[in-house]
C-alpha cells in the first residue's frame, strides 16, 4: 500500500480548501430541497446531475417492494416504493486488484418539528459563525457533500485512484433502511463502506439494533356524560406507554453485560415519536395510535427482540385490568427491524483512517458507540463489509436549529480524501 | 288554560301514528347528511325546505363572530363562522296573549369514531328491530323530526295553536353552543323552550357547566440516540393529563355538597377527547396537543371555573420538575365556556309536560340530571326561559352504532304535540 507524502497530502488539502465554497454551495442547494420521506426525488435528481457532470456512471433505481420480507436486509414498510429513487455514481479504477470504496449517504431527512421554534427557515440554509443551519444540514447532507468533494479534491490534485469508487445516495435511512438494503441487494458494495454521518469526528465502534413499532389502542367511545360506559383509548395508550417503559428498563439493565454499552445511560431509548388519538373533543376516544422506536444490542437477532417486545406487550395488557373487556391493542412493525453492528478494532481500514486523521488534524481518532440505527449496519451485518461511519460535528440533528460545523466538515472531507487515496491506491499525474 | 279532551288527544295521537312513516323517512334523510362541524349547510337547507313547504316563515343566518367574546351567551371558537347557517321557522298564533313555544334542536353531529367498528354505515341509516341506527340518529335528529311532526300532527288533527310557535335548527351545539347563542342574541325566544335531546324520556332537572380546553405541550426535540438532550412532549402531555385528573378528583369531591349531583359518580368527567403529538417516529417529539372538556355545577360562573383550571394547571406545571427548563404548556379555551342550569321543580311547563306524558303513556315523568352541556342552558341562563329538555330513548350517542328507539320517538312526538296544544292554547277546527 503506497502512502501519500506530506506534499501530496498538502496538495489534496489545498484542493479541498479551494473547492470548499463550492462544496458549501452544493450543501446549501441540497438542504434547500426538503427531501422528506416520499419527497426525495428532486434532491436525488440534483445528485444525479452533480454525479453525471463529474463523469460518474450513474444508476438510479426504486426499492423493489417484492424484496421486503424476503431479503433479510429489508425491514417492514407501510408505504409503497413505486417511483422511489436511489442513486449510485461509479468510477472504475484501472487496477482490478486494487481495493474499492463506496461512499454512502442518505438523502432523506426527518420533519422539522415545530417550525416556529427555528431561528431561521429550516429549508433556507443560513451560515452563521462557521455553522450551516438547516434541516438535514448535519444529518447528513454535509456528509453527502463530503463524499463528492473528497473525490473532487483528489482529482483536482492530480490523483487517479486505482480501485473502483462509488458514491451512493439512498433514501429511507430515517425509517426503514430499505434504500441501503436495495443498494446491497443490487450488489453495489465495495471493500470498504464510508458513511460520513454526523459523528463529531469520532469513528462509530458499534451501533444499536432498532425496531420501529406502531401500536393501535382501542377504546370504547361514549358521551362524556356517561364516562363509565366508555373506555378512553388515549388513557389506555398512556398505560401502554407505561408498560413499554418497563421493557425499556429491562433492556437497559442488560447493558451492564455489554462492555461497549455499559456507560450509556439509556441505549435502549424507547421513544414514542408520534401519537394520534380521538376524533372529537367531547367524545371518549375510540382509538389512539402510538409510533416509536426501541434499540437493542449489536449481535442480537432483531426478530427475536421483536418477539420479546410482542410477548412483553401482550402479557402486560393481559395482566392489566384496564384493558379487560376491550379490544386488545394491535402491534405492527412499521420500519427498521435490523441488527446493530460492531466494528472490530484494528482493521486495516481503521488503521488507515486513524493515520489519515492524524495527518490532517494532528489528533488521535476516537471511537464511540452510536446507539441508533445506521445504514452502515446493512452492509456490515449482511455482507461483512468494514463500515467506517465517521463524519462532521453537528448539533440538534432531528431537533430545532440543526447545524453542522463547516470547519469540521472541511477537516472530514480532507481526511476522507486522504483515506480514499491510500485505501484504493493512487497514481499521481502531476 | 284549556285542556284537551281524551278524544282530542286520541285524534292527535292518531295523526302522529299516521305520519310516523313520513317522520322516520325525514329522520333517515337528515341522518344521511353528515352534518359534521363546518358541513351543516346541506342538512340546514333540507330543513329550510321542510319548514317552508309546511308554511313556516323561515329565517336563516350565520353566527355573528363579532359577538363572540362580547355577548355572555357566546363561547370561544377556533373556527370562522363565515357562511354558517342557523335556521328558524315561525308560525304566528292569532292570540297575542297566548303563550309561545320554541322547539329547538341542533343539526350538528360528532364524528363517527372508528367507522369499521360500526355494524352498518353511520350515514346510511338502517332500521332494525324498532331502532334506527346512524350517527346523529339519537343526538339529536330524532328530536329534530319530533319538533316538526308534533306540530304537523296538531295541524292535521284540526288544531290551530293560539300562541306563536317556532322550530329552531342550530349548529355548534357539540362544540361551542354559539348557534343557540345566536338564536338568543337575535331574539328568537319564547315563553318555553322545548329541546328533545335523547333523554330516555326523562326531563332534565339540571345539566353541567362545561369548559372545553386545548393544551399545547412543548418538548425539546432530539435524536433518540441522545434522549437526555431532549424532552419528549408526548411524555410531558401524559403528565399534564395526570395533573388534570387531580383537578377532576377535586371538583368531583364537591358534588357531595350538590344534592342533584351527589349520586353521580363522575359528573366532572374531565375527558381528553383528542391528542396529537410528534412529527416523526424516531424524533423526540417537540409538541403534543390535547383537547378535552370538563364539567362543573350549575349556578357557577364559567369564567371563575376557567380561572381555577388555569391556576391548577400552572401550579402543577410549576411544581413538576419534568417541566423545568422547558417552555410551559399553553392553555386555550376552544369551545363551550358556559354555565349549567337547573329547572326549578313545579313550574307550569313541567306540570303540563307531566300531565301530557301521563295521558300518552300512563307513566309518571321522571326528572334526572344530565351532566353535560346542553343548548337549553343558553336560554335558561341568559333569558330565564323555562327549558324542557325531554326526548327519546337513544343508545351509544357519540359512540359506535348510535341508535334511537322508534316507539319512544313516537311517544315523545305525541307528548310534545299534546304539550304544545295545552301550552299555547288551541282552537279545534273539526
Amino acid at each position: 500500500m503506497s502512502k501519500l507524502t506530506a506534499e501530496q497530502v498538502q496538495r489534496i488539502c489545498d484542493k479541498v480548501d479551494r473547492n470548499f465554497a463550492k462544496q458549501v454551495e452544493l450543501l446549501k442547494a441540497v438542504v434547500s430541497v426538503p427531501s422528506l420521506r416520499g419527497a426525495e426525488a428532486p434532491a436525488q435528481h440534483l445528485l444525479e446531475h452533480e454525479l453525471r457532470s463529474r463523469g460518474y456512471s450513474v444508476e438510479s433505481f426504486a426499492i423493489d417492494e417484492t424484496l421486503v420480507g424476503k431479503h433479510p436486509a429489508f425491514s417492514p414498510t407501510t408505504v409503497s416504493y413505486d417511483g422511489t429513487i436511489n442513486v449510485v455514481g461509479k468510477r472504475a479504477g484501472k487496477d482490478k486488484l486494487a481495493k474499492s470504496i463506496a461512499f454512502n449517504a442518505h438523502i432523506d431527512i426527518v420533519p422539522t418539528g415545530a417550525r416556529e421554534e427555528w431561528t431561521n427557515h429550516p429549508f433556507e440554509p443560513s451560515e452563521v459563525d462557521g455553522w450551516l443551519y438547516g434541516r438535514g444540514a448535519g444529518d447528513m447532507k454535509a456528509g453527502l457533500s463530503a463524499n463528492i468533494f473528497a473525490l473532487d479534491a483528489l482529482k483536482d490534485a492530480g490523483f487517479e485512484l486505482r480501485g473502483d469508487v462509488q458514491i451512493q445516495s439512498v433514501i429511507e435511512e430515517e425509517i426503514t433502511g430499505n434504500g441501503a438494503a436495495m443498494m446491497l441487494a443490487l450488489g453495489h458494495t465495495a471493500d470498504v463502506l464510508f458513511v460520513p454521518e454526523p459523528t463529531e469526528e469520532t469513528l462509530v465502534r458499534a451501533n444499536s439494533g432498532v425496531l420501529k413499532f406502531g401500536i393501535t389502542v382501542y377504546g370504547i367511545p361514549s358521551h362524556p356524560k356517561n364516562p363509565e360506559l366508555g373506555k378512553n383509548a388515549i388513557e389506555l395508550a398512556v398505560l401502554v406507554m407505561a408498560h413499554l417503559k418497563k421493557l425499556e428498563e429491562r433492556w437497559n439493565a442488560e447493558r451492564l453485560q455489554k462492555p461497549l454499552f455499559a456507560a450509556i445511560p439509556n441505549p435502549v431509548s424507547l421513544t414514542i415519536g408520534t401519537i394520534t388519538g380521538g376524533e372529537w373533543i367531547a367524545s371518549t376516544p375510540a382509538q389512539c395510535r402510538l409510533e416509536g422506536r426501541v434499540g437493542f444490542y449489536p449481535g442480537e437477532d432483531p426478530q427475536a427482540r421483536a418477539a420479546e417486545f410482542e410477548r412483553h406487550l401482550a402479557e402486560a395488557i393481559q395482566a392489566d385490568p384496564a384493558f379487560e373487556g376491550g379490544r386488545a391493542p394491535v402491534l405492527e412493525w412499521v420500519g427498521v427491524m435490523h441488527a446493530g453492528y460492531e466494528l472490530a478494532p484494528g482493521s486495516e481500514a481503521e488503521v488507515l483512517l486513524t493515520e489519515a486523521r492524524e495527518r490532517i488534524d494532528g489528533s488521535k481518532l476516537e471511537a464511540a458507540v452510536m446507539p441508533c440505527y445506521l445504514d452502515a449496519a446493512i452492509f456490515a451485518v449482511h455482507a461483512n463489509i468494514p463500515a467506517l461511519v465517521y463524519g462532521p460535528i453537528a448539533e440538534n440533528i432531528h431537533g430545532v436549529d440543526e447545524r453542522v460545523n463547516l470547519e469540521s466538515l472541511k477537516r472530514v472531507t480532507k481526511t476522507m480524501a486522504v483515506f480514499a487515496a491510500e485505501w484504493c491506491g493512487f497514481d499521481d499525474t502531476l
